[in-house]
């Protein structure tokens, strides 16, 4: 029987080449492949919502999959985790409509950033937090941000040599949140599509904000200069997250 | 000049076999004493506040050092940061009366417990929690709990095989957390002191109190029975960590 699956999967980054398969290298989905290909005897390809970085984590990351199987969802998550190192879980598996499709459906991503910044960096938890030791000025960052919601071209924001390609990406939401008692700050954005590296380039140029290196009116001088020179530095992947993957409604199993 | 250092250590404790010097494994006392033979030429020896488990993390560990040096603590902290490995941070680094001891002047020491208690498992932040799948009754965890207060002899939950001494510790407080938003659950316990394995052995038995395997009425059995084999098994090293070593004030540095 002929089915397609949807996963949602969480991956601690660190040890991973990033998500998409490689030849060579230690991938996520490379991972999830092989432990399919235990689980069914044949080699399925599993299609996720879109790449994440070496060393970026995901809580939520959708990807699904076709195979010709008599397996429950339920024996499939069971299978899939027990399978799998520790430093990948399947959160969920569902079986799917057949027309889903991870990567051409998906409506908007939610990435989060975390910095941890205090006078003394952390050694636990340190793999998840970018640390920058000077005081970071909120507010001045948040004053900074305002420009990036809704359509823009984000070339500025994207990494430099890319594939020349349609730069236009919609921001729905963006916030940063409050230090925390241990000094951590986090920054959600919400969007239709990100460009490659764009999260971090925003979060590299608004820290440049924060330490009063250029001012929020510069800020928005970058995004629309539309010139990756004129950014600030690419934050480091192991600060970014891949939280959640957004679709509309799709059509219901036939039962 | 001969001075005597206090030193505030948090450390990721994954890669180490513990806290104390061991001939062929890595420590932190080890390293961190093998950072100081850089610095000062000479080998120092570091008094940790006691030893904690291989695999157990520390955000609040104190130990302190004699040493002939004209470096000032604000330098010490500095370079022993920029020649430890990121998973050892110098939280802090104080000159104190040449009296001061780490180990015997602790008055008493705060240790937290983590537990990830949902279906599914994590893949961050595992190296950091206990997963424990069932759903954990943490009212009866905290009936069974109460018994622990005040001064008992500990025996029953004492590592196996330790050698006889004295057994009995002063609990002043403990206390567990109700479950977060990921399912996270943390039980703080401050003692005057800890036998080997005490608070993973304390846990391991809470756990069977919160899975109903016993009652919280066993439980208070298993402590008055002073025997090892009544209580239940080892909680995992990886979910504990030393928050908190408390000292009475010290006398004042001649200025």
């Amino acid at each position: 029987m002929l089915q397609n699956f949807k996963l949602i999967i969480e991956y601690d980054g660190t040890a991973y080449h990033g998500w998409q398969r490689q030849k060579d290298d230690t991938t996520v989905q490379g991972a999830i492949e092989e432990a399919l290909q235990t689980m069914t005897g044949k080699f399925v390809a599993v299609i996720g919502s879109g790449r994440t970085d070496a060393g970026t984590h995901a809580v939520g990351q959708v990807a699904n999959f076709t195979v010709d199987t008599r397996l429950t969802p339920e024996i499939l998550k069971k299978g899939l985790t027990s399978l799998l190192p520790e430093d990948v879980v399947i959160r969920d598996c569902e079986a799917v409509h057949p027309s889903f499709h991870a990567r051409h459906d998906a409506l908007s991503k939610v990435y989060d950033y975390c910095i941890l910044n205090r006078p003394v960096p952390a050694a636990l938890f340190r793999q998840y937090a970018w640390y920058i030791k000077a005081n970071l000025d909120l507010d001045a960052m948040r004053m900074a941000m305002v420009c990036l919601e809704g359509q823009h071209d984000f070339s500025a924001f994207e990494a430099s040599g890319s594939p020349r390609s349609d730069s236009v990406r919609r921001v729905m939401s963006l916030a940063l949140t409050g230090k925390d008692a241990d000094g951590y700050v986090v920054l959600s954005i919400e969007a239709n599509g990100f460009l490659r590296y764009m999260v971090r380039n925003i979060v590299g140029t608004l820290v440049d904000v924060g330490l009063a290196k250029i001012s929020p009116k510069d800020f928005e001088s970058v995004l629309i200069s539309k010139d990756r020179k004129q950014a600030g530095i690419t934050a480091p992947a192991h600060g970014l997250c891949l939280r959640e993957v957004k679709y509309g409604s799709h059509p219901p199993l036939a039962g």
